[in-house]
């Protein structure tokens, strides 16, 4: 079974990939010494089709498991929201020794880490993403965050799971946009470090949208290797080369913020994100206008949308200008040399900015 | 000016000790690099009191002050203050680099210092503390908190300070019970590594309760010290070097619990049980009678309590086995074998624990 490792020193971690791997999950739990009672923190989806499956895996391996359903939606990750699993948390927590799982996509991750960071002032936690974007993206690097009304993610902490466990059979319930939400970030990770990854993508785009095992195995193998390496450099994103995993956010952000996060989910906007980062990149002479249109026609290849309905360029820019990555004057965008080859970009004009949103509105 | 450093590698920091120093407070900020934008959360007298003082000494050396007021009470330390205190920052929090102070006592300390940690994932934040309880304890070492309706200090992080200033000048405001309450940290430190310091307590007690600013920095400066010494060999309480800091703290933390936190405050509660710890290192023949009523006598020199009114035996040791550092079946103690000489001890007899709080109650 493919075992990708975070290397953090003492705060080292796995991520055991595979396919219908969840009834081993007690033995590789027992052997990290989290605790006896988990905590798990799920959505009612996941608690009805999976809880029974997941429960029989924890107790035969002689853990106690108790559920806690969050409501499945970017809302929940709100300090409301924390508080509340953190009380029924305190709860639960008795004279044994307490842990949480992340059972669940992004939101869940997102909000299950930080409670878990904060909570006695840090527990042990795991993660078992049941999303695409999670599995390659969101459950790996230990960054947790919930959201505040004036921005996303503005409160949380860098806080490393003790295991991320990939059970490939949970994406069987994904519908196509969950599928193609998640292929945003599979695409990026192609994009900025992997080019043997990229021509995969190109190849194989049928297999991977009919879901086959093997093939999205590769996949999630790949990209964990690809987030394990930039999150074990760049633990807490202090030295930049965790910047590049911003490729195609930076007017992601923009699009999701400008929509209220309501008009464009997150590996949508993404998608359009490197759509516009692409045609920068040629814009600048990075890289030439085959390689900018490869990279657009493997976004649309997925599924993903190319232009943007209901949105103004103007309310996009606004938007650019006021996200929390803008510090002072400058802009800061990532942009390639060709496929694999990232490079960080300072104080582009805003009119080349303006004319790569425009190709996309 | 005395000037203690506290070794934590990249995390190291300063704690500044000094009488009227409030005015020199700008330039030792402005080496520091925190940002220009300062979020100072305090309590309605202490702003009414030194808020124009400490805006000057912040506008003169180029920074812009916001205060934010939170109430003077331990229901502050609650996850919706922290919520509150996020959002005012976030509003506050323009395109320039914000950072907190701490201006207060314990309460402002640890709520401030919580927030600072998550917020953002991390920002800067400076402690000014204003009590003698924060000056010598709990504005140095980075532990950060707010309570849940079932524990003390159950939220929180393990999140350093940029800088420590303390201004002797802000204890001239305590009263009575609020310097007492300080000294009984003071006999603590005394009592687990500093036989000097001991002695020192005992001859200069009148001035000490004069409030005389020369005495007061010497006790100041050297439990800055201690703990300074004990926290760098130990940030987040792993190797267990910081559990001496609890001497006392056991039966103190049942006491405030099993008066619900409105009986006896911290350093009341710290009081009676350095005397329950000093009779038990007595009973276990650690240290000679003459020697557990030396340390006796030095509490009630300063004022504290030595007897308890209006709670039974029962209830104290009823809170003491919820207590949260109670794991298992096991208790712990910190001990004495003689002043400065700590010695933690497990698994204590009840019969022999509950004499020893009979004599207090």
């Amino acid at each position: 079974m493919p075992e990708v490792k975070v290397n953090l020193g003492k705060r080292s971690y796995a991520i055991i990939i595979g396919c219908g791997i969840l009834k081993q999950l007690g033995g590789y739990l027992t052997k990290l010494n989290l605790g006896t009672d988990a905590f798990i923190v799920t959505n009612n989806f996941l608690k009805n089709k999976y809880g029974a499956k997941l429960s029989c895996a924890l107790s035969c391996a002689g853990f106690n498991p108790h559920f806690k359903v969050v409501a499945d939606s970017e809302k929940s990750k709100s300090i409301q929201t924390a508080s509340s699993v953190i009380k029924d948390l305190a709860k639960f927590d008795r004279k044994r020794k307490v842990f949480i799982i992340a059972f669940g996509g992004g939101v869940v991750g997102d909000l299950s880490g930080f409670v878990a960071s904060v909570y006695k002032r840090g527990i042990n936690y795991i993660q078992i993403p049941t999303t695409l974007l999670a599995q390659v993206d969101s459950a790996i690097g230990g960054k947790t965050a919930v959201d505040l009304d004036s921005g996303k993610n503005l409160v949380g902490a860098f806080y490393q799971p003790r295991l991320v466990f990939s059970d490939i059979d949970f994406l069987k319930s994904l519908d196509r946009e969950q599928l193609s939400s998640g292929m945003a970030e599979v695409i990026k990770y192609a994009v900025i470090k992997d080019m043997r990854l990229f021509n995969f993508l190109e190849n194989k785009h049928k297999e991977v949208i009919a879901g086959r095992t093997s093939v999205l195995e590769t996949i999630i193998n790949s990209c964990s290797k690809i987030k394990a390496k930039i999150t074990s450099g760049d633990e807490k994103e202090a030295s930049g080369i965790r910047t590049i995993l911003n490729f195609g956010h930076t007017i992601g952000h923009a699009i999701e913020a400008a929509g209220g996060y309501r008009g464009y989910n997150h590996g949508r906007a993404v998608g359009l994100g490197m759509i516009v980062a692409a045609d920068l990149s040629r814009r600048l002479n990075l890289i030439d206008a085959k390689g900018a249109a490869r990279i657009e026609n493997l976004i649309k290849l997925y599924g993903l949308p190319a232009k943007i309905k209901g949105l103004s360029m103007d309310r996009i820019i606004q938007a650019h200008y006021h996200d929390k990555k803008f510090s002072g004057k400058e802009n800061k965008f990532v942009l390639i040399r060709g496929i694999g080859k990232p490079k960080i970009v300072r104080n582009i004009r805003l009119d080349l900015i303006k004319q790569a949103i425009a190709r996309i509105v």
